[in-house]
């Protein structure tokens, strides 16, 4: 598929915000990509498909996470994190993705983990901090981020996990151990 | 051991202040058992010894949780923690307690988890809330106790990430799984 197919693909199935949404995702990912030195090619494709799934059939990415082995603890947390995963699952059986790097990208875009490459903390931030994006802490974030990657996803995750508390919503244990992970960096000076 | 050979070795182990902190704890600890139908002799052993480890040496309470097979991401993380599981060690190794559930209330007084018993419970939201505790949102905290410990569970453990997250210190995962434990019980209806 080329760029126009995936555009026209991804723009069908979901609403235009959601859609402008992606496109910022991209036009942020790529300027992390060229300020960090990582493929544009792969950055544009993990921004691009990131929220394919996002309006997918509940039914339909069920039977995805039950077919293809995914982590049943998906299933006892909010269904909104269900479309990362399954997303990738898309990336690959509908769109023909092949590279692990970008398929990884879009598997953690939401919950992160405790073992993130370059490219997943692009696709993170990026879908954190594009232009549409507006919340208390966004310009220090979108700062943060051409800093230090590192940085940058210690001050989102403190803030996500932070306002997913007061709402009093289960956090995903991928989401604490990213945390944990970047706070340890940064005690030991690694950030 | 006497109630009196007790606070007298318990007073001995700390400066007056952690001591008048634990007879605080105790007070607040017995009324709630009180107010819980819980037995008040184990609650109360369980209140008087829980700080004892608190200011054990640092190699001394490496030792134990080398020797005692002591879940070994504790050294990982903030040696604030380590006081608990040894303090459940001391408890029985110095003071001969042999009640299981008095030993679990010490041993995880400080981080919580996704199994805590009525008194497990009670001791946790004692050491927060004692009669000496100052810190915004202490007198909900106390409110709550007695109103449904499940819900003063899940208010004391998010103001203690939250606050932990300020910080940007590491939190130990079975803080995280308590937090989410309350937090689905909560929203299922069950507090």
């Amino acid at each position: 598929m080329n760029r126009e197919e995936i555009l026209e693909a991804v723009k069908e199935a979901m609403p235009e915000k959601r859609f402008i949404h992606t496109l910022g995702v991209e036009k942020t990912a790529l300027e992390l990509a060229d300020h960090y030195k990582v493929d544009r090619d792969q950055v544009s494709l993990a921004a691009l498909l990131h929220d394919y799934a996002k309006y997918a059939d509940k039914e339909a990415m069920m039977a995805v996470m039950v077919e293809q082995k995914m982590d049943p603890k998906l299933f006892t947390y909010n269904q909104e994190l269900w479309h990362a995963p399954v997303g990738a699952y898309f990336a690959e059986s509908k769109f023909g993705v092949t590279d692990e790097p970008v398929l990884k990208a879009i598997a953690c875009h939401t919950t992160g983990n405790a073992a993130m490459s370059t490219m997943d903390k692009i696709i993170y931030l990026a879908d954190y901090t594009e232009p549409n994006r507006s919340f208390p802490g966004v310009y220090k974030a979108r700062r943060l981020s051409f800093d230090s990657l590192d940085k940058a996803m210690l001050f989102a995750l403190s803030n996500t996990i932070t306002f997913l508390i007061t709402k009093r919503q289960p956090i995903f244990p991928d989401t604490f151990d990213a945390y944990n992970y970047f706070a340890r960096l940064q005690i030991e000076g690694e950030v």
